[in-house]
């Protein structure tokens, strides 16, 4: 591994003060995905540089390094831990974008665009198997139980996701459903697993921190796809409703259209291929009627539950980066 | 489940004679599937219904049942290890079908073909997430470490298969690898669990027979597929040739055709879609070349390995089941 390599992590300041009481180890953590995934295999290797090359901020595994550093003597076996959750987070990534025949992430090429749909399904499976085998080697079925059961959460929640598909009448607790399934409770177990290496006395208090982090995490980035610069994303906006994706800015201002509003919205639905016009306009009425501030209050909801939950922890530099990855949750623009 | 539903499942007397000994406990192995894959979400509940409708012979449930019998006192945790087993081995296919884009798969059409190719991608992650956790319930390491090395095992074939395709370079060599990651380990795993469950000092013969029993058996589907009758296996014949994956038989007769024939197989591999024509003429060729007998040979090398290993367990009915397991996957016709 190069510098150069690791340097293309898109890391703002906020996050990087975050990172800060973790930072050696989560250099620890990159390699460790990449001896995790090694292969004989040219064609598994090829896939897993450009994977790893195009892996993002690395939140949950620094998620994982704090909550194993709160009681100030993280166990070694956390960098294996945080290596594995950021692999099965890949895995979902790589499905997800062969689901959704999305070609770019984080801008750049996506594997099932750059390779094909075929390798993208296996590589997704490759990753997820290399995670498990490497978690099984751990030694400690309580990882191995968290973790599978958040595997098959995650994919309920991708199930949940086709359901949020051209439906008006999705509603909220349909929504909190599938963002729990799909964010929250890998965030909630990026933490459980973190406590279990040092802090289990936190267990509970890190798992639910999590969870609610993840739940305000995942509304963050569904208001982001209305309001987003494309440059800085890496992701064109509108996006969600291009695909006809019920998100909550939408769902919270629903009672709040007016009948054109109502009209345009049906319209969208009912379009398949919606055009840029017709997106921006449907952006303009969810946020005319209150969606994104009506969403941001319920984001601040999770975001206040979740910095409870961080009450009976000890004071230090690491329960400070993890109240503060709650506001870079919150702040986020990217 | 109905009655009527388990008739579904096609066995032939000879399948039949060889689950004699564990028949009670494969029904319960049904019903144990049906409580793994179980769901609140309708739609998971659909496609699940579809594919435990399709499942096949259970050929290694019955693996696993057998193997745990050797001694004659199976352990009740064979029927999960057994239903298990199963289960990975559906999410494999469903995968495989998404990838391959099948439309049929045992006569019934494939998850992709009757929902999409979204929730084949998503069911498969959904019945191997579900599979493993059934596992971890179990809460024996050995079991995860023998089974999440053959998960991924399995991904590494999908992937060699890929390179299996448009090459006729693909080496003798290259075919046992692809077959062993693909087929042999998961048969092998079968076998090697069951004996866990009851015949722990049988574990490594029983691993061996299977991983023998197994590269017989795909040897034996490989030629099936030159000579099968698509009423009987529910899938057309030359459908491997059709998609450009070199197999055996090809590879044996390699060397012994004409110029001709092997201007032919040349064609056959430039043509993106071959017609009915070009894939008769190939499969008559590589049946003149010897190729279908020399691949038999090589089966029959790999069966009569399978029944050595079976040489230190006691003389038992279970015992002539695992033997009689060879002939049958030496001579089935589908």
């Amino acid at each position: 591994m190069t510098t150069a390599a690791r340097q293309r992590t898109p890391v703002t300041d906020a996050l990087r003060a975050i990172q800060g009481p973790v930072r050696d180890r989560l250099e620890f953590v990159v390699d460790e995905m990449h001896a995790i995934v090694s292969s004989d295999l040219p064609m598994i290797e090829q896939v897993s540089a450009h994977l790893l090359r195009m892996r993002g901020k690395m939140f949950r595994p620094t998620l994982t390094l704090l909550a194993s550093a709160v009681c100030g003597d993280p166990q070694p076996r956390a960098i294996r831990l945080a290596a594995v959750v950021e692999l099965m987070h890949l895995a979902t990534l790589v499905h997800d974008d062969s689901v959704d025949h999305s070609v770019l992430r984080r801008g750049l090429p996506t594997v099932n665009s750059l390779f094909s749909h075929q390798v993208s399904v296996i590589m997704g499976d490759f990753l997820y198997t290399r995670a498990h085998a490497a978690l099984v080697d751990v030694g400690d079925l309580e990882f191995l139980r968290i973790l599978t059961t958040v595997a098959n959460e995650l994919t309920i929640g991708e199930m949940r996701q086709l359901a949020a598909v051209d439906g008006l009448d999705f509603s909220e607790d349909d929504y909190f459903a599938l963002i729990r399934s799909k964010t929250a409770v890998l965030l909630s177990a990026a933490c459980e697993t973190g406590a279990l290496c040092g802090a289990a006395r936190y267990r509970s208090a890190l798992a639910r921190y999590g969870e609610r982090l993840g739940m305000a995490f995942q509304i963050a980035d569904d208001i982001l796809d209305y309001t987003s610069d494309s440059a800085v994303t890496g992701k064109p906006s509108g996006l969600d409703l291009r695909e006809h994706k019920v998100t909550l800015p939408l769902i919270v201002a629903r009672p709040e259209l007016t009948a054109q509003g109502r009209r345009r919205v049906e319209e969208l639905f009912a379009t398949e291929d919606p055009d840029d016009q017709l997106i921006g306009d449907v952006v303009a009425i969810v946020a005319e009627a209150g969606g994104l501030d009506r969403a941001h209050r319920q984001g601040e909801r999770f975001a206040h539950e979740a910095e409870e939950a961080l009450a009976p922890l000890p004071d230090s530099p690491v329960r400070s980066a993890l109240t503060d990855a709650i506001s870079y949750v919150m702040d986020r623009r990217s």
